[in-house]
C-alpha cells in the first residue's frame, strides 16, 4: 500500500505542486490531481489510498483538506470508502474512457438552475413560494449590461449573419472551462451545443427525427440511425417535473418511473430501458444526492447496455454543505449527456442552456437544431460568455448562494420554532426545500397555505402517475422565489399555515 | 355613381380630415380611410369610385395621391380596376369580417426579412451572393445597445421571472402598431405571439399536438380539436425554400405544390387542401407579387372551405417601386396567419419573430409554446420594443432600403452592360433578384460563378420535387449579403461569370 501512494505522490508530485501553488484552493487542486490520477490509470482500480495524515504530511496540506478531497471523490464515484478497509480507487474507475484531456479540477461550487415549473396563471398569490425560479429582483443588471456592451462592441461582423447551430465559439469555450472548474465536467467546446434551456434540450434529443417515436418516414429519410439516442422508453425518477414528462409524451417518448429511496433513484431497477434521466446532484424535488455507488452503477449499466444517462444539472451551482457533488458526467463523458442552463443562476428571461454531449451524439443534435442557429439569441450568447470569462458570473452566483443559504437557514429556524412537527429535507443544496408531512395531510396543508395567501406545490404534483412506490406527503417550498423584502412575510404566512393546519401530529 | 362617392366623401369626411391633418403622409391616410370605408361596408361591393380628379379636388390633395391610393388598394384586393369600367369596390370586400377595429393605415414601407437559406458549410466562398441574409456589417449596434440599455433599466423585476409564452406585452403592443402602419395589418396585441423566427412559427403551427401529423395519442390527449390548424396536406408555392418543406415533412405535413405564373401562385388550383403557405408580397424566390384578384380569391377559398392562409411576410419592409403591397392578412384577419421576423430587417442573430393570428388559433399556439416563455430572449424582446417605439427601427429600415436599392440598381446596370442576354426579374422588392437564363443553362452558369469565386443558388434549388410546372432556369442573387466594401468585387465576379459562361444565347 505504502508503495502505491508513495509512487502516486511521486508521479503526480509536479502536477500537485503546480496546482497547489496556483490561485485556486488547495482542496480543489488536490481533488483535481487525484481525479486525473484515477482517470489516467496511474492509480489502478482497487488501489488503497494513503491515510489522510500521511498524504497531508507529504504534500504539506492540512489533514482536513485531504479528508475533504477523498469525500468529494467518493461522492463522485471515483473512490469508495468502507468501514475497516479504508479508501480505495473504485473498481470501475480505471476503465473510464479517457475521452477528453483532464481539465482544471472542480472546486465544488454552487449548483446551477433547477428546472422551472410553470406558474398557474390567473391565480392570485400574495406569497409566491413555488419552486423553480430564482429571485427575479436579484438579476445582475449592471454586470449583464456591461458584458452585453463589451460583447456587442467586440463582435466581428459575422456575428450578425447566420449563426452556427452549435452556438457561439466564445460561449462554448467559456462553458467548457467553467463547467470543468465548477462541476468537474470533462469536455471540449466542440462537444457543447447551446440551446434555449432544458426543455429545448429534451426536444433536440427526443424530438422529430432524433430518436423520439414521432418522426415520420419523410422526416427521417435523410438520417441514418447511427449516433442517435437509443429508441424506446425513457426511465425517469418517480418524482420529477410533470412538464418534462408531458413534453416527452408529446414527442412520443414513454417514461418509466424508477422508485426513490434514501440513496436516490433505484438505478438497480433499470432493465430494458436504453436511457435514463436523472438529477444526480440534488434529486428533484425530494432533494438528496444520488449515492456514490449508484452513480457508479448507473454508468456501468449504461456501458453494458449501450445506454445513455441524461444528467439534469439543474441547480448544481447552489450547494450549501461541505459535501459538494461533482457532475456524474465526469465518470464517463461518452455515456452521459449533461444539461444545464442559466434559468436558476441568472434568470429564465435569458433563454440560454447547454448540452455537454458524448461525441457520437453531436452530429445528430446539430442536425436536429437546424443548419443555422434558429433559437438562442446570438447576442445573449456573447454576453454570457463575457459574463463568465470576466468573473461576473462567479461573483453573482456566490452572492446568490449566500442569499439563498440565508433564506434556507431562516426557513429551517422558523419551522423549528413554529411548526416543529414538520421535518425539513433536501436543504443541502438548491433553491427549494421539502417539508415532510404526516401521511394523508398534504392536501389539507396546501389548502391551509392557500388560505394564508401562500402558493406552493405539494409533492403529489410531482409524482409519476405510473409509479408504485409509496407516496410521501410533503410541501415543496421554493425559498428563492420572493424578492428579498417579501421573504419574511412569506415565511410568516407559511408558518402560520402549518401551525394552524391539521398537519400537526396530535 | 356621383351620389355614392359624394356620400362616401361626406360620410368619411371627418375621418379623412382628421387623418389628412395628422403627421403621416396624405397618401397613407387616404388609403387607410378608403380601406376602412370598404371594410365597414360604408362603400358597398361593386360601388364605382369617383375619378381621381374629382376625389382629389374634393379632398384637396394631389391627383397622383388618389391614383396611388387606388392602385395600392387594388393591389391589396379591396378594389378592382378594369379598363373601361373604372375602379370599383371588389365584390367580396364588403363581406370582410370586421374582426378588429381599424388601425392606422399602411404607408407601404419596406419589406421585412426573407427567410434564410442555410449556408453550405465548409465551402469557401470569396463572393457570397446567397439569398437570405442582410448585410451583417450594417447591424445598428449603437441604436440596438441604446434600446437594450433603456429596456434593461426600465424593466420591472417581473421581467426576470418566468415569462408569458405570448411574449412581452411591450413588444406585442409595439408590433401591433408598427405592422398596422407599415404593412396594413389588422390586429391587436393579444393576437400576436412572439417566437424565435419563421421556422419556430411553422413548428408551433404544425408541430406535435398542434395539427401536424406527428402528434401521438399521448401527446395530444389533453387537447381538443377546436381551434387547431386544419389537418391534412399543406399547399405551398412550387418554388420556395427547401428548408421549409423539409421542416414540414419532419413534422409529418405533406406539402402540395401550386404552380406559379406571371400573376403568382395559381390559387385556383387549391382543392381539398385546408391550408396554404404563400409569399404574397414578393414571391420567394421568383419575385412577383400575388395578383390582386388572386389575393381576393385565396381569401374567398379559405372562407368557403374553412381553410387558413399562412402569409410569409419575409421581406415586406423592402419595397422599391411605387406599388407597395400591404399584407394579405388585412383582407381577413380571421382567415390569414401573418408571420414575420427581424431576420432580414435587423439580423438573424436577434432570434425574434411574430405570428399575427386569427383569434381561434391563439390558444392552441400558446399551448404549443408552453406554459412559460421557453424560447425567445425576454431582454431582446424588450430591446426590440424600444427600438420600434423610439423610431430607431424605422430609421434603420429606411437606411437599409436605400442601400439595398442602390445595390439592386448597380446589379441591374452592370448586367445590362456586361451580360445583356440575362433578364433580371423580381427586383421591385426584397434582398434578392432572379436572373432568368435560357433553358438548360442554369447549372453551367452556377459552375461558371463558382469558378469566379461566387456562391449563389440556381432556381432549381428551390423547386418543389412534386411540381409539374415547367422548370425555369435562373440564378438567385442575394445582393444584400456582402458587406458594402465587398459588393463591387462580387458584382464584377458575377458579371465575369455570366459573360464567360455558356449562357449567352448565340
Amino acid at each position: 500500500m505504502a508503495e502505491s501512494w508513495v509512487n502516486y505522490a511521486e508521479r503526480i508530485g509536479s502536477d500537485l505542486h503546480l496546482e497547489l501553488s496556483g490561485p485556486g484552493s488547495k482542496r480543489a487542486a488536490l481533488i483535481g490531481a487525484l481525479r486525473d490520477a484515477v482517470r489516467s490509470g496511474r492509480l489502478a482500480p482497487g488501489t488503497r489510498l494513503p491515510p489522510y495524515r500521511s498524504l497531508a504530511a507529504d504534500l504539506g496540506v492540512a489533514r482536513n483538506t485531504v479528508a475533504d478531497a477523498y469525500a468529494e471523490l467518493v461522492a463522485e464515484g471515483w473512490l469508495t470508502a468502507r468501514q475497516g478497509s479504508g479508501t480505495r480507487v473504485a473498481e470501475r474507475a480505471g476503465t473510464l474512457h479517457p475521452a477528453v484531456p483532464p481539465k482544471a479540477p472542480a472546486p465544488p461550487s454552487p449548483a446551477p438552475p433547477p428546472r422551472t415549473r410553470a406558474p398557474r396563471r390567473g391565480r392570485p398569490t400574495r406569497h409566491d413560494l413555488r419552486q423553480g425560479t430564482p429571485d427575479a429582483s436579484a438579476f445582475p443588471r449592471s454586470a449583464w449590461l456591461a458584458s452585453y456592451r463589451r460583447a456587442l462592441h467586440q463582435a466581428p461582423n459575422e456575428v450578425f449573419g447566420p449563426g452556427d447551430p452549435a452556438g457561439r465559439p466564445e460561449l462554448r469555450a467559456a462553458l467548457a472551462t467553467y463547467l470543468a472548474r465548477a462541476r468537474g465536467v470533462r469536455t471540449e467546446p466542440n462537444r457543447i451545443v447551446i440551446c434555449s434551456g432544458f426543455a429545448h434540450a429534451l426536444r433536440l434529443l427526443f424530438g422529430n427525427g432524433n430518436g423520439g417515436g414521432s418522426g415520420t418516414a419523410s422526416g427521417n429519410k435523410s438520417r441514418s440511425s447511427r449516433g442517435r439516442l437509443p429508441r424506446g422508453p425513457l426511465a425517469v425518477e418517480a418524482y420529477g417535473l410533470p412538464f418534462h414528462r408531458e413534453l416527452l409524451a408529446a414527442e412520443g417518448v414513454r417514461t418509466v418511473p424508477l422508485p426513490l429511496d434514501e440513496h436516490g433513484a433505484r438505478v438497480d431497477r433499470l432493465t430494458r430501458e436504453r436511457a435514463v434521466l436523472l438529477t444526480p446532484a440534488h434529486q428533484f424535488p425530494t432533494g438528496g444526492p444520488l449515492h456514490a455507488e449508484r452513480r457508479a452503477a448507473v454508468v456501468d449499466w449504461a456501458r453494458a447496455r449501450g445506454a445513455v444517462v441524461l444528467e439534469d444539472d439543474y441547480d448544481g451551482e447552489f450547494r450549501y454543505d461541505r459535501k459538494p457533488v461533482g457532475a456524474l458526467q465526469s465518470l464517463d463523458p461518452e455515456r452521459v449527456v449533461l444539461i444545464g442552463s442559466v434559468s436558476k443562476s441568472l434568470s429564465p428571461a435569458v433563454r440560454l442552456g447547454w448540452m455537454v454531449l458524448p461525441e457520437r451524439y453531436v452530429g445528430d443534435v446539430l442536425a436536429a437544431k437546424g443548419e443555422r442557429e434558429a433559437w438562442a439569441s446570438v447576442l445573449d450568447q456573447l454576453a454570457l460568455a463575457d459574463l463568465i470569462v470576466s468573473g461576473s458570473y462567479d461573483r453573482h452566483v456566490r452572492r446568490m448562494r449566500q442569499r439563498y443559504r440565508g433564506r434556507r437557514d431562516r426557513l429551517v429556524a422558523a419551522l423549528a420554532e413554529r411548526a416543529p412537527h414538520v421535518e425539513v429535507s433536501g436543504v443541502a443544496a438548491g433553491l427549494h426545500a421539502v417539508l415532510r408531512l404526516p401521511p394523508g395531510t398534504e392536501s389539507s396543508a396546501v389548502r391551509a397555505a392557500v388560505r394564508q395567501g401562500v402558493t406552493l406545490d405539494g409533492l403529489a404534483e410531482f409524482r409519476h402517475p405510473d409509479t408504485d412506490m409509496p407516496a410521501h406527503d410533503g410541501l415543496v417550498v421554493g425559498y428563492a422565489t420572493p424578492p428579498e423584502h417579501a421573504y419574511e412575510a412569506a415565511l410568516e404566512a407559511l408558518c402560520g399555515a402549518l401551525a394552524s393546519s391539521g398537519t400537526r401530529v396530535s
